[in-house]
């Protein structure tokens, strides 16, 4: 019987290799005493396995409250392997998360407990259909093959009316934006509700595709509970559109596989709430794998930061979100990096240079819409940007040369911070 | 328009003040520049508002990493309220976590944030239908009206067939249990498809009411991706099951809700993946708020843990959850807290002492199977326990006058944790 391999960092009180015991223990027989009825036999055949125990260093303080005290004074860290059978969950994909998650953040073994990667077993593919779409549907949706898929977001997130936001993407589609998502808080609220949105917005997509050949892909967000989400997504294809959003987070694995497996268009999958799961280093999980289970479920776009970003994360962090991504998973699987962030053209030389690729989905809001020059002149910094940064200039080359992104450079270098050292691989964990 | 109120605890490098209006900018405009078409009415109707800032103590480490670096070299702490206008996002719950939640955790300007409470407007009474079921509901179909319910979690987690554990229900039945689930581990494997298990197991459950007219309740463990879960469902139903368990973290909240909505049957509600959430203090979110969010959702029956616990939480934390659960939401919504976790009868007089509620439902795995007469006097010792706790007396006492607690207590005792002093409830946010 095949095998799912989770990989942890784990810190612990104690003896790494009992903690790891400990781990697989609480993940296959968990109780507190033995019980009847767990024979050898049975713990044979279902007992997770700890496949390996490769320490680390010592702290001397706990990363995590709750633990046992450390009769050493010292908490040790390691990367532990555990494997289970497949037989205990089959190809259910929420009892696989609370297979190799589940209760072991609970555990006092652990001063720390990180999941850092899964690995499926090849029977996968035949279980788990994944992205429909992926990086060349959405390409070929969207007709551009050889750049990165410029896009922006609808802002502010709230408020606008579907009249407004359909103004709005009339206005950025004439500035040639291949994409288009709503804000994560723009859902279906009473001031804008979905079904009227998409009915006006598409009105304006469509006229814009009849005039010029262009398809601009809209990302409406449609989430929301499941039977609304459904009737949402299905209004979003009844009026020709080519994509939904979903909030991975916020609906589930099994509201957002259900929307994935309707199949008719991409989906757009929005990672808010992750800040949550991953920031503290000793705790959650990493995004590499993270991005491999809204891959099973199907998810076609995900977000992954941008560099010098916004936000908390380190430029090192969304490389390797990027790399995570375009790895193939069970031979395939593809998944689109959508990057955003504090993005406006003058983060993509760097971007290129340290992910080498061009399959990205990049997204810039205010680095178009607040473009001194408006919108237009927005979209085309960008196109220059990645012109620039597929040539292997420099940043401060292509503002030489380009005079959209120089226009962009002056009103938001300022703001955008200077790209980060990278750290040795290793260091990241730490 | 009524307006959805959330409490957070952060700490930020800067000034409390000016990071609660981060907050409040990110999860309602959301951009790193001003934008055309923000205007001040949009702002004003649809704005979160910062409703107050209470300053805690400053800290010289910052909590989590990727703050801001704080000029001063002190990290400030504070309670903020902050409050958005329900025409936002309407009654649609996955939008409202994303609105709360969302992405906060990946603001610099933080260097910690947890969501401790959410306070919905009495409109929400109308908008959600909530736990069909709850306390009275749970009670009334397993025919218990006086003590807590006694349950117990089939063990090993994993590898028994649909026969063995038919048999092992046989004999809990037997043993006078009220409620059995299944494991968090044990969903719809090969070796135990869900559909073989609820028949075999529900066919002795049948038989036992038949000739006892005690009707057991069974928890199966449902959880899997929409369609199968809804199928599974249906299963249960058919046999004449009374409750179907979700794992809601692994599921997510859009379909956990679709579960609930079917309203036929109890939702038992599992916690698992919790502790990612939860168990660094500066970040995740408090029971408090979580509970919540799944009672809107309808869940029924809810796991709190246990004191003494043989996990990481605190009994204070413990207590906390309890009551968070008995507090009435939106005038009603109740919820039954699931108690669980080495548990074995010992810890029933001190949870009884600080939570003052019978209203529970006590769960013992390997404090009933594991008990050294057998099951029956495992069953027996429970009852005791809480027969004891509710007349107050202390552990020892109850110890001197029931014999099957006393012969559980001669074998569990030792692996049991001692009660853990309380605090004061301003020292639990720290």
């Amino acid at each position: 019987m095949q095998r799912l391999v989770a990989t942890y960092l784990i810190e612990t009180p104690g003896e790494a290799a009992a903690a790891a015991a400990a781990l697989a223990g609480e993940q296959s027989s968990g109780t507190f005493v033995a019980v009847p009825g767990e024979t050898e036999a049975l713990k044979a055949r279902f007992a997770a396995r700890v496949e390996s125990v490769e320490p680390l260093e010592a702290v001397e303080q706990p990363s995590l409250p709750g633990s046992r005290a450390s009769e050493t004074g010292r908490y040790q860290r390691a990367i532990v392997r555990v494997s289970w059978s497949i037989e205990n969950f089959g190809a259910n994909l929420p009892a696989i998360v609370s297979t190799v998650q589940g209760n072991l953040y609970e555990l006092p073994h652990f001063s720390g407990l990180r999941l850092l990667d899964l690995d499926f077993p090849s029977s996968f593919a035949d279980e788990f259909v994944g992205p429909r779409f992926g990086v060349a549907g959405t390409r070929r949706l969207c007709g551009v093959s050889d750049r990165p898929l410029i896009g922006t977001i609808i802002k502010p997130s709230v408020g606008m009316s579907p009249a407004d936001t359909a103004a709005l993407v009339g206005q950025l589609a004439a500035a040639g934006v291949d994409f288009v998502k709503d804000d994560e808080l723009m859902a279906d609220p009473p001031h804008s509700p979905l079904a009227e949105r998409v009915e006006r917005v598409m009105r304006v997509v469509n006229d814009h595709f009849d005039r010029t050949g262009k398809r601009v892909m809209v990302a409406f967000n449609v989430t929301d509970e499941l039977d609304r989400m459904l009737a949402h997504y299905d209004t979003v294809v009844r009026h020709g559109g080519t994509c939904v959003m979903v909030s991975l987070n916020s609906v589930g694995l099994a509201g957002v596989k259900k929307v994935c497996d309707q199949g008719a268009v991409p989906v757009h999958g929005h990672r808010n709430g992750w800040g949550m799961l991953t920031r503290h280093p000793a705790l959650g999980m990493d995004f590499t794998a993270y991005q491999k289970l809204w891959r099973l479920a199907g998810v076609d776009q995900i977000h992954v930061n941008g560099l010098q970003n916004k936000f908390w994360e380190p430029d090192d962090s969304v490389v390797r979100s990027i790399a995570a991504c375009r790895e193939p998973l069970l031979g395939g699987l593809e998944v689109l990096p959508v990057v955003s962030s504090g993005q406006w053209g003058g983060q993509a030389p760097e971007t290129y240079r340290r992910t080498q690729t061009t399959d990205l989905l990049y997204m810039a809001g205010g680095g178009i819409l607040a473009h001194p020059d408006g919108p237009a002149a927005g979209v085309a910094a960008l196109h220059e940007a990645w012109e620039a940064a597929a040539a292997g200039l420099t940043l401060q080359q292509a503002i030489g040369e380009y005079p959209a992104l120089r226009r962009a450079a002056e009103k938001f270098a300022k703001l955008t911070p200077a790209p980060q050292e990278e750290r040795a691989p290793e260091a990241a964990l730490r």
